[in-house]
């Protein structure tokens, strides 16, 4: 990425700057979050998606929350905390990175109780910026151990945007591409434009461009003949909440894609951040999926293109069962063949 | 259908209307088509689509190449024929029934070469206007068997427009609906909304609402999800043209649907006219598949939602092997496990 996707500008009372990305492709502008209603509302808008850049923005904007605190002691500030912890979650219920990174803001907070106010703002603000540069190695690994998995002439499907624009920068999914090209392999990208935002037509054909990587976009109901056409060799996508036993929740469509895969031999790779497993949840039938506004299919490019008054409906979210994927790419290495044992075995106690 | 979705209207020197089905649902409107060149335009546009509605225009279209004719002998008027003829077939090259009305318009001509040049137009009006009248009886046979198929209560995915919209009227897919709508029977039906051209949202959402049918759309991506969620217990779709072993060609996703009801055990019904039917093709892979505009993908909703400059790839259809079909509904019966063997037992020697 040419810029950071999201950061902090400033000291404790600065603010986060990040890339609008419903604006994306025709234009390519910033968001200056002051406020934690206006990072919410970004997080909402998906103005910032993916899960590790929510994660991201979830542990700054845990900063907005508590930079003008007038608290003067552990008690009223942590009170501040936990509400504006609260209120940041409740922004995307499916995103556990979200929920991840406010956790961890709040256990620094609660290890550092002692400091003076002052001093505990600035040192969480060193946490919330240790996320964000956390998440910048973690892709940069994720690519690393993905790329291997990729040989010259490969061509790989994904699904929606796990790219630069999910992530601090670089991307999970799109990390092993990045990788993998800067490796020297020539590879070659089918993107599902992946609706209703279409997140693959605007944000991850965009990225591989920008990059000078292949990239063929096609209509997420094309997925199917691609692959009968002998066209893929591998589908890799991002994972938004991945449970105990390896079941991978990710953008709608994601699930289809696996069985289709499977239909046609490909093997299907997951990649994503340790900090993407919710090993509290044994498997992908505790993962709750949000349901998003029936305008996004009636009327999401600006027109209305289904009759008035049509019922919808249009869960975000789907999850893939760990049966159908090949291995899951980790910043800590690859876990193939994905179940409750293996998984443990990698992420040791599970926390990242 | 309030209006019959393509018709003739005059005498010999009469011309075509039909409903612009690019402006719905926003916009009800006809094409008056008074040469073949308009009628070429419309079915290449898409104002007039579905293989049954092509028939349709092929047949009449006809009628415009030599409702004018000076030729005084039939080897000039049959020259006309021809050009005309082999000017309208270009239009739709995966569309069965086009050829098929195109030849059976020549055929009748051949047939009746003998009678003044006045005599053989008027005889080829009423062939055409034939073609018409025998597709709404067939879609009401198509219907009327479909309907044993569907209990109280039963939940139906389609993709695409095979309604009234996509023949003279009252359609295949959808009639099999509509059919069991008259008949007192509660169902529901999810409409994919069929990216690129949208028309499961367009038309299909629109048809069905219009008949007081229960429907919720979705994006293409969704169906797999659904019926994972039991939301699902058959999908009847339409087809462009079914090979003699019952292959079939539909808009592009359908053989992705196809896999997913496989995968989640949902029986998957294809309901066609014999018309329909190619027995020349053994099989599916003798199929030609068009390729449509990349503006479609870039910029289908007058607004552009990709990167400028990207590659795109857009198969217009795809084919369902016939192991994945548990029955094509015919206007003469239904065809359970399609086969070759089946296929012929019904349509004979396969002249619809």
């Amino acid at each position: 990425m040419p810029v950071p996707t999201i950061e902090w500008v400033g000291d404790v009372d600065g603010h986060i700057r990040l890339i609008e990305q419903t604006l994306l492709p025709e234009r390519f502008d910033f968001i200056e979050c002051t406020t934690p209603e206006e990072i919410w509302d970004a997080i909402k808008q998906l103005a910032v998606r993916g899960a590790p850049a929510i994660g991201c923005a979830g542990a700054l904007g845990m900063i907005l929350g508590i930079q003008n605190s007038t608290a003067t002691n552990w008690d009223d500030f942590s009170a501040e905390l936990a509400k504006t912890a609260d209120y940041l979650a409740s922004s995307r219920p499916t995103a556990v990175n979200l929920f991840w990174a406010i956790d961890r803001m709040k256990r620094v907070a609660e290890e550092n109780k002692d400091l003076p106010i002052p001093d505990l703002q600035q040192r969480l603000l060193e946490e919330a910026i240790g996320v964000v540069e956390e998440d910048k190695k973690m892709c940069r690994a994720i690519g690393s151990h993905g790329a291997e998995l990729v040989t010259d002439g490969t061509r790989i499907l994904t699904h929606c945007n796990a790219g630069g624009l999910a992530t601090a920068d670089y991307g999970t999914a799109l990390a092993v591409m990045f990788s993998a090209h800067e490796q020297g392999k020539k590879i070659a990208v089918y993107a599902d434009e992946t609706r209703p935002l279409l997140q693959g037509s605007r944000l991850t054909a965009w990225e591989l461009m920008q990059a000078g990587i292949d990239v063929t976009l096609i209509c997420d109901n094309m997925a199917g003949q691609v692959m009968k056409e002998g066209k893929i060799d591998m589908v890799v996508v991002g994972s938004d909440r991945i449970a105990a036993n390896g079941d991978a929740a990710n953008k709608i469509g994601t699930y289809s894609v696996s069985i289709l895969a499977k239909e046609h031999g490909i093997p299907f790779y997951v990649a994503a951040p340790s900090s993407t497993f919710d090993l509290s949840i044994p498997d992908g039938t505790h993962i709750p999926i949000e349901e998003r506004a029936s305008e996004e299919i009636t009327e999401g490019f600006g027109k209305r293109t289904a009759p008035e008054g049509v019922k919808t409906y249009s869960p975000a979210f789907d999850v893939t069962p760990h049966e159908n994927i090949a291995a899951i790419i980790t910043e800590k290495g690859v876990i193939e063949r994905p179940d409750t044992q293996r998984i443990a075995a990698l992420l040791g106690d599970g926390t990242p």
